[in-house]
C-alpha cells in the first residue's frame, strides 16, 4: 500500500490546485491536467490508462472504499488523505463520495485521424450536457472519433465528463485551434449540418468512409467560415412551429445516419 | 384595460395556490390547472387558445412590459398586480420576469388520437427535461402528438414546459392511466425501443402510418407488460462500452425514422 499523506489545511497549494482544476478551463490548459471526481469515473479512468498525477481521498472514503482506493493508488504518482470537511470544499458535487484524482490531460494530435474514419465535429459548442450526449452517442454509434473547436467548452470539466458518463475518457477527443482553417484539411469530407432551405436532406445522403460532420454552436450554428469550406451543406428538414433542434439531438440523428 | 386587482400579502391564497401550482404535480392535478412563467411562453399559449384563469404581474413589469400585459390579460377571467418582492416568492426563476399566467389544464381524450398518426409513446419518463427534449424534436419531425403514462412527470410542470419551448402547448399530449393496458388498444401499431438482442434494427423497419414508438423510462425501460403486448420490438444497435443512449437521444433517433 501506498503513503497517503495527510492534508489538513485549506491553505494548501494542492487544495488550491483542485479548486481550480474544478472552475476553471484556463487553470486546467495551464496545468495540463484536470479532475475526475467519484469511484465511477476514476476506474474508468484507469482502465483506460489515464495517468493520475495524484489521489486525494476523505478520511472516511479511505475506510469504506479502502479496496478500490488501493488499486487506484497504484496509478498514482503521489496520494493524500484530508478531513471530510476539507474534501467538502474541493468537490463539485453536494454529497461528495470522498475521491477525487488529477489526471494529466489527454491530448490526440490530429494527424492520428483516421483518414478512413467517420468523425463528429462540434464548432464552437458552449454547453457541456451537448457535448457530453453527444460522446455518449458517438460511441455507442461507433463514431471513430470527437474533433471540437479550441473556443468551444472543454471536454475535460467535470460537467462535461458527467454528461458524457466517462466516454470523453474512451474517445479520442481532437481539438483544433484554428476550426474553419483546419478542419478542410484533415483529409475528410466535410459535410455542414445547417438549417439552410438550400442544403440537402440528411435522408438522401450516402456516406463513405472518410467523413466527419459537423454541428455548430447551439444559438448561432456553423460560422460563415466553416459553411464556406464544407464540401456540403446539409439538413433535417423541419415542420411546425420548431425553429431548430437542440444541438445534441441534431448531432444524434446525423451520426445515426452516417453510421448505418 | 381590465381592472388588476392589487395583492400584497404572501399570506393571499392566490399566492399560495400559484406556489402549489409551481412545485406539485399534485396541486395541478386537484386543481386542473398549472402555471406559464414569461413573456414568451404566455404569448407561445395565448397563440394557441390556452385559457386563462388568472394573469399576475408584477408593479415592474407592468410598467416594462404594458402592451404585451394588455395583449394577455385580454384572455384572463382575473388580472393581479404584485409588488416585485411578492413576485420573488412565487417565481420559478432566480430573475424573474415579473409574468405569471394560471392556466387551465389541457385534456386531450384518447379518442382523439388519429389512427392514420404516427406518435411518440413514453412510458414512465422521469426526467421533465427530457419530456421536454422529445417534444421538442417530435414536433420538428411532424410527429401527430405525445402519449405518457401517468406515472411520468408532468408535461405541464414549469421544468417539461421549459424544456420543450413551449412546443407543449401546441402538441398534443394524451395521457394514459393504465398504460401496458391501454397503448395496445389505440389502434396503432407498436413499436417498442428495447436493447434487447433479438429486437429488429432500426434501420430496416418501414414505418406506415398509424404507428407508435414506444420509449421506456431512463433507468430500467418498457415494463415487460407494455413489451409483451407490443406488436414488435425494434434496437438500435450499439458499439464500444456503451450500455445505452439517452432516453431523448434515443426518442430522436427513433421518430427520425419513423418520419423520414
Amino acid at each position: 500500500m501506498k503513503e497517503f499523506k495527510v492534508i489538513e489545511s485549506k491553505e494548501n497549494s494542492l487544495i488550491k490546485l483542485i479548486n481550480g482544476l474544478q472552475n476553471s478551463a484556463k487553470k486546467r490548459k495551464e496545468n495540463s491536467s484536470f479532475v475526475l471526481e467519484g469511484l465511477r469515473i476514476c476506474k474508468d479512468a484507469y482502465e483506460n490508462d489515464v495517468v493520475f498525477e495524484g489521489l486525494v481521498v476523505s478520511n472516511s472514503a479511505f475506510e469504506k472504499l479502502y479496496d478500490d482506493i488501493c488499486l487506484l493508488a497504484e496509478k498514482s504518482e503521489n496520494c493524500y488523505k484530508i478531513p471530510d470537511n476539507l474534501f467538502k470544499k474541493i468537490s463539485d458535487t453536494t454529497t461528495p463520495q470522498g475521491i477525487i484524482a488529477i489526471a494529466k490531460a489527454i491530448v490526440f494530435k490530429k494527424d492520428a485521424i483516421d483518414k478512413k474514419g467517420r468523425y463528429i465535429a462540434l464548432e464552437n459548442i458552449q454547453d457541456p450536457s451537448n457535448l457530453g450526449a453527444v460522446a455518449r452517442t458517438a460511441e455507442a454509434l461507433g463514431v471513430s472519433g470527437i474533433i471540437v473547436s479550441d473556443n468551444g467548452c472543454d471536454p475535460y470539466s467535470p460537467k462535461s465528463l458527467r454528461a458524457s458518463m466517462g466516454t470523453l475518457l474512451r474517445m479520442p477527443v481532437f481539438t483544433l485551434a484554428d476550426f474553419s482553417k483546419e478542419i478542410a484539411g484533415l483529409g475528410l469530407k466535410t459535410y455542414a449540418c445547417v438549417v439552410d432551405t438550400d442544403a440537402q436532406n440528411f435522408g438522401d445522403i450516402k456516406f463513405s468512409d472518410g467523413s466527419v460532420l459537423i454541428i455548430g454552436n447551439e444559438a448561432n450554428g456553423i460560422t460563415d467560415e466553416t459553411k464556406s469550406v464544407s464540401d456540403m451543406k446539409i439538413t433535417i428538414p423541419m415542420k411546425g412551429n420548431a425553429e431548430s433542434l437542440n444541438a445534441a439531438v441534431a448531432a444524434s440523428i446525423a451520426m445515426w445516419e452516417m453510421m448505418k
